[in-house]
This record gives C-alpha cells, structure tokens and sequence, in this order.
C-alpha cells in the first residue's frame, strides 16, 4: 500500500515553509510564505502554503492523502490542537488546528511539535544507512527530538525529549521553569546572549566578535559550547543515539558552532577514558540549514499516520491484499 | 507459535537465583544457590542453578526451549561474551558464557546485563497495564534499564541508559570515570555511605542511624535523596517514561528509601509548576525485594530472542502456518 503525495508545512514565528513529497520523500513543489500570527492567521498560512506548494508540484488539493504540521509548543497527543506557542500569538487555550485546517483543505490533517518534526525528517533525509538519531533544537530554549528504532519516540506523555530543564549545576542561573542550573540556562541562544557582557542589543554578533578576538564575546561562545557539549553528552549517555544531530535558529551560523562544541567535547573527554570511548566528536553534526527538514519530516509523520490508520482496518476486510503483502 | 518452557538465571555476587517459567511467565520452578566466582565458576553456579529449577519445575532441560543470562559487567552484544564483572572476578579478557552455559545445558543461551534484565522482568510482571517504564539500579553504581513500547531500549552500541556517568554538578567530588559531579557520586550506596561523616564500617546502618535521629546520618540520607530524586527527574524529563522502579541493592532498606526520595521529589517542586505538572512522586516507586524479577526478565528476553530467530524465516517456509495466524 502507498499514500501517494503527502505535504507537509513547517510553521515558524516569521516564515512557514510548505512541501510536497511523493513516497519516496523526493520534494516535488516548495513554497515559503510569511507567517500570520494569531489562531485564524496561523490557519490561513498554513492552508495558502500547502495549496501553492500543491500547485507548484503540478498537482492539486484532492491528490493529496495527507498534510502534515510542524509547529513549535504544546501539541496535544489526540486531537492535534496546540497551545503555548508563543511565537505564533498562541496562548493557554488550545487552537483546534487539525481540524481547522482539514476543514480548509479538505484532507486528514496530522499536527507535531516541531522539533519532532525536524527529528523524523532528519532521520529519513539521511537514508536508511542511519542508526537511533537525537535532534538537539537549540533556539530560545533548548529540547531534543528522539529517533530509535526508526521511529519518532513521544514518550507516555509526548514529554520525552525535554532535556532543556534538567538541572545540572545547583548553582547555575535560576530558569524560567522554577529550576536552578538547568542546561537550559546555559545551551541555548538566550544563554548565549545573556553571557555576553557588558549586554549587547544583536546577540547573534557574538559569533563575529568572538571571532575577532574580543574576550567577553570568546569567552560567552565558549561557555555556550560546553553547555550544548553537556546536552550531547547527556543525550548519548541516555539513549545512546548514534548521532546528535544540532538544530534551531543558533546553528545558523554554521561551521563555528560545531567547531566550539567539538572542541569542548575533546576537553571533557581528556580526563575520561570512560568518555572518550565513547566518541562523541564523531558523533555530532549539523543539520544542513538550507534544507527543508522540518517540513519533509511532518510530511512524513502524516504520511505514517495515514498508514497506521489503515493497517488498523483488520487484513480480512481489504478484498486486494494478498498473501504476497501480507508476508512481506 | 509458542515457545514453552524457558529458564533465566540472574547471577549476583553473593548468590545465583533462576527459574523456570511458562508461556504466561508464570514461574514454575525456582532455586537459589551460592555464587561459585571467576569464569569457570559462574558457569558450573549458573547450570547447576538451571538444572534444580528444571527439577523442582517437574520437567528436564531436554524440555527447556531457551536459557537467559542476567548478569553484572559488560555484556558483548552480538556474542553474549562477559567481561568487567568485577564482583564475580571477571576482568577485561571476555568470558564466552553463552556458549559454555550452552555446552553445559545443550540449550541455546542469551546474556544480557542485569539491569536490563530487572527493566524487562518488572514489565512484564506488571501486565500490560503498564506503560514505558525506566529502572534505576542503585548499587555500588548508577545505572537505568528502559522499556520503552514493550521493548528493552539498549541503544545504538549497547550503551542506553548509562545515567551515572551524567554530570550534575561543575563542583561535585570526582567520579571513577575521570569527570565531576556525575550522578553516580551522589546517587549510589558508596555515595550514601562516603557522606556518613565520620567514617562508619557498616554503610547500610546509616537509614537506622537516621531514623534514631543522628544528625550525619539523616544529612546524608537526605543528600543521597536528593541525587536519586534528580536521577528519577533526569529519567522522565529525557524520555517520558511512566514508571521509575527503584531497584538495586540499596533498595534492601524499603520503604525509607521510597519516603525520602519522595520528600525530596516534593521540595524540588514546590517552586516550579512545571516540575509539578510532571507528578514525579506518583511516578516512582519500589521494586518488590523478595520477587525472581531478574530471573525472569531474563527468561522473558530468551524467549523473545527464540522467537525473532524464528520470524527470520519467511512465512512460506513454515508449512504450518495458516492465515489466520498472519493476519493475528
């Protein structure tokens, strides 16, 4: 059985991209379009980007099986409604936007956090060459998104993957969660700006600075580094990912970012055989930033979906199965 | 298919427990006999072992389909070869207990590490009702067995849930492993028993020490609380799992353990809702001490490993499988 094209739409706090791919994840049409704020405005781009991402792929609305969302804060497990998206003018009060946008568009309509979404898509994008793969998103905060076996793990609760809130210095900087020393507070581009000093309005010229030798800005991307070396290490002890996998908007900057948490992890392992037996220079990367990750990966989290929906349907009542599906 | 009788032997330092079980895990047979150490011994404790459960069982290992290994050390994934079990004397040379237990008993023999073993025995003792469940081994060290989707989770090299050697704390005392601060040095019995000031020979009578209101020792508790609330905090927060069971040599005191592990659960909460809305208390609790839990976990892995060397073979090599049994 096949889902035929599926799209998927990655929504951010300024742009939303949209995709659509056929079954073998091969991208067919993309568009990027301005994010609308607000419940009715996240709607609307969502549904616009799909139908030009469709049209663009030469395709139309009723060819499509499923879409798939990707969205930053509180998706609930069920019935796909969101809420604490900050970014996006979503409060407390969850937004119905599985059912909103299906209505729209006409098609089953699957919603995921979003650094869920860039964990599957990685994870597919790689091939099947790759192993048990953790995406670290680090942006404001900091979470990772957990691929094992070849499947996203939500945990009981859709909680797993929560690491930015565990503490790990008692005298660290208190977190906005209530906590103290979480790795949060010192992994995360918010961290990284905070530890720039004397404060400076554009957080993201620390990189520049520190590479042009100013101390403050060297020594807040140094700290920056072992912070997000600390959170792959965490990972790799936990589940013992294959790779670590850095994404979110501070891996815009690129080369230097791997370079720091590179060279911090070598640090950490030079007094522990225990730790460098373990490899995890060779284990982190960066996702390749001009790809669209997030929304191939909501594609493919519909698309699977789509298919867990059908597979409940019991193998007596499909008339076209045969013995040669079903073995293999 | 059915895979019938199957035995599990846990191997500790001081004593070797095994059983014999059915296809429900109801435990038809068990017997508990001293530890024999080094590589010859543990095979000749663990046959023997093996051997009167079969008996007592009122069956004969001609019978038996399958024998599972829990034991302490470094379990070779493929081979089932052991080494660095220390408390049984076995060192860095790898011992090929799989196959001498299997020369022993001519029955095919899998080896897992005993954590992992109690992780997948306190499952399934559990019924289905349980959800994903992580075990915390509190020994001499700190380590986790998790179960994530009725499955043992062992991670990419055979490393998951190695949580001891995650760092806490940039000014802890030094850990074994060459880093600081791990969770292992304020999480464990030689934790426990380091911070009872002065030094005292018998560590375990720290909780009576406590509980009759010596000052030292109820801080010490109270500390080695608070590393393993911080474990238990660490397990849900990174993979959401239900349930931490508590298990581990430590846990022999009962009760107290639980109470003050929870207390401490409790204080980390109270200034964070976020830490609160997880309901951490609720989530942990004691592994029964008087329960063949290893030992059967390690049967129940026997058997699942029987069973996928069966499903390997292509459906229409079975003769005798019919449809109904493929679509099941």
């Amino acid at each position: 059985m096949t889902a035929g094209l599926v799209a998927g739409v990655d929504i951010g706090g300024s742009k939303a991209l949209a995709v659509v791919v056929d079954d073998a994840n091969r991208v067919l049409g993309q568009v990027r379009l301005p994010t609308e704020r607000g419940a009715a405005g996240v709607v609307a781009t969502a549904a616009e980007a799909v139908r030009q991402a469709t049209e663009m792929a030469g395709s139309t609305l009723t060819e499509l099986t499923a879409v798939g969302v990707g969205i930053p804060g509180l998706v609930h497990p069920s019935n796909g409604s969101v809420s604490h998206a900050v970014n996006l003018d979503l409060g407390a009060d969850p937004v119905d936007l599985s059912a909103a946008l299906q209505r729209e568009l006409g098609v089953p309509v699957s919603v995921e956090n979003d650094v869920n979404a860039v964990a599957v898509g990685a994870h597919r994008l790689a091939g099947a060459r790759r192993g048990d793969l953790a995406v670290l998103s680090i942006g404001t905060g900091l979470a990772a998104g957990i691929v094992v076996d070849g499947s996203l793990h939500r945990g009981s609760r859709g909680g797993a993957g929560e690491i930015g809130h565990i503490p790990v210095d008692p005298l660290g900087r208190w977190c906005s969660c209530g906590q103290r020393g979480c790795l949060e507070t010192i992994a995360s581009g918010s961290a990284l700006s905070a530890a720039w000093q004397p404060a400076h309005e554009d957080g993201s010229s620390v990189w520049s600075a520190a590479g042009a030798g100013e101390e403050s800005a060297a020594a807040a991307v140094r700290s920056f580094g072992a912070g997000v070396a600390a959170a792959v290490r965490l990972l790799v002890l936990a589940w013992d990912v294959e790779h670590v996998v850095l994404a979110g908007g501070v891996t815009g900057v690129g080369q230097p970012l791997l370079d720091v948490v590179r060279s911090e992890l070598l640090a950490a392992e030079a007094g522990s055989a225990f730790l460098a037996a373990m490899r995890l220079p060779e284990r982190v990367s960066l996702l390749p930033s001009q790809s669209p990750v997030a929304a191939v990966g909501a594609a493919v989290l519909a698309r699977d979906s789509l298919l867990e929906s059908f597979t409940a349907i019991p193998d007596t009542l499909l008339p076209d199965s045969s013995v040669d599906e079903m073995s293999s």
